[in-house]
């Protein structure tokens, strides 16, 4: 805990991932505020509230602001035990689970865990299987796939298109392929003929080429294939084959994988397969 | 929308995954109750919140059942406008800017998006070389990436290896390695001599023999791979392999993609790259 750094603690009695999601995008609207992130998962127990307390006390005395916490603890003991701390307090689950056990009529189940994982395996084997079938569909290694496909990704090297197909696989249980538009490819502004029989499952990624520069860079500083010239030459040709075949396409360089992922479902109108 | 079905609405400004998680987890602790729910993404427009209020009132007037709406409307404008349905509210940039604010003294942004993906470049770098990284030492098909590894997860061909490293890469940036433990491998239960160098970086995954042989089944239905003697003796082994060498490992049976990579890294003591 760095000196009049004020610290923000995500605690959550599972992963932690929601209540540092909520974390981090509310605490993006106080970008001048330097803040210190600390997430706590799987505090579940008295005992590990109890150190998780220590911490954020440790924290307010020695920066000598009040921290902030933002808990999604499903057990009213746990929680109220939390509620002991000096921190500013955002309680997912005690502001928003009233109202809904009034409108349900009934009372909260108050268990860690509930649904995900556990023996939804179903959920887990599509997932799994979406993940394997990105990996082996990546780089256009093999077309073969395509026919199992939801979508096929399509851009230069080093676009964006591997880290999107595996979230959609990991996220939404898709089955994303993805293809790389090589020089022989851009010989001509056709699109490669062996794509098209997928013709309508086609999506393509285009980017900023000095940005692409940059990424290819750090791959293979100082090649031809890092070059301005040749990451010109390469996205031109792209994204006019894009237009001229008439397949949606989003550019890549603003956006995180997620963006990228959640713009083209909806683009494309791609439903996810898992919830 | 179904008949006699409450919807609940996710609805953001942006991917929409974070209240997304949020509404999962709530509504999750009301397993009994039968809802339709819908992710609304992207609504950063007066006409497209009209388009979701038109939706709403639809799912009201077609199931007589008050709809949920659970959003993280950043603009003060467009969130009034979506107060206008009839819905059950649950704001949660509404109910916790507030009290930041006061925190803070001062106004939130109000600025959809700020922060990630745009031009945060650093953060996509590591994720990119991450996710690649983790294709390219997946499966152990070379090890001589293992030496910049984070972690190298070990255990049998189908316990969960493979979409927990592209998990760790994705969400936090690490590089994280398999290996599968192969038959070669189970003549005796010393680890590999391979992995030897890597030993501080091992961690295991062990999975039940009943899953295992599901899963399977899947890949490969009535072969000697997804039969139960052979997964039986695959799992003891590597078991007992694990033990003898004292590689950290987790039980997969039951758990998500989410919940192997957060308790993995917090069991191993691995912090994460990227926030």
């Amino acid at each position: 805990m760095a000196k009049d750094k004020r610290t923000a603690f995500f605690i959550s009695d599972g992963t932690g991932l929601t209540v540092e999601a909520i974390g981090h995008s509310l605490l993006a609207q106080f970008q001048d505020q330097h803040l210190e992130q600390v997430t706590l998962p799987y505090i579940d127990s008295a005992s590990k509230v109890q150190q998780a307390l220590q911490r954020i006390e440790k924290a307010a005395s020695e920066s000598g602001l009040q921290p902030i916490i933002i808990t999604s603890i499903v057990s009213d003991q746990i929680r109220q035990q939390l509620h002991q701390s000096p921190a500013l307090m955002l309680d997912i689950f005690e502001n928003y689970l009233t109202p809904l056990a009034s409108l349900f009529n009934r009372d909260p189940a108050q268990s860690v865990n509930i649904s995900r994982g556990i023996a939804d395996s179903h959920r887990y084997n599509d997932r799994i299987q979406a993940v394997h079938f990105a990996m082996d569909n990546d780089d256009g290694r093999r077309t073969s796939g395509f026919e199992q496909a939801d979508v096929v990704l399509l851009g230069v090297s080093r676009s964006g298109k591997t880290p999107t197909c595996l979230y959609l696989a990991l996220q939404f249980g898709l089955r994303a392929a993805n293809y790389p538009i090589t020089e022989e490819d851009m010989d001509s502004t056709n699109l490669p003929r062996i794509l098209l029989p997928y013709r309508r499952k086609l999506f393509g990624l285009t980017i900023d080429p000095t940005r692409l520069v940059q990424i290819r860079q750090e791959r293979r500083a100082n090649s031809r294939y890092a070059s301005k010239e040749q990451c010109d030459f390469e996205v031109r040709q792209v994204e006019q084959m894009l237009r001229r075949a008439q397949v949606p396409f989003l550019d890549a360089t603003q956006l995180s994988v997620e963006e990228l992922a959640t713009r083209l479902m909806s683009q494309a109108g791609i439903e996810r397969r898992i919830d």
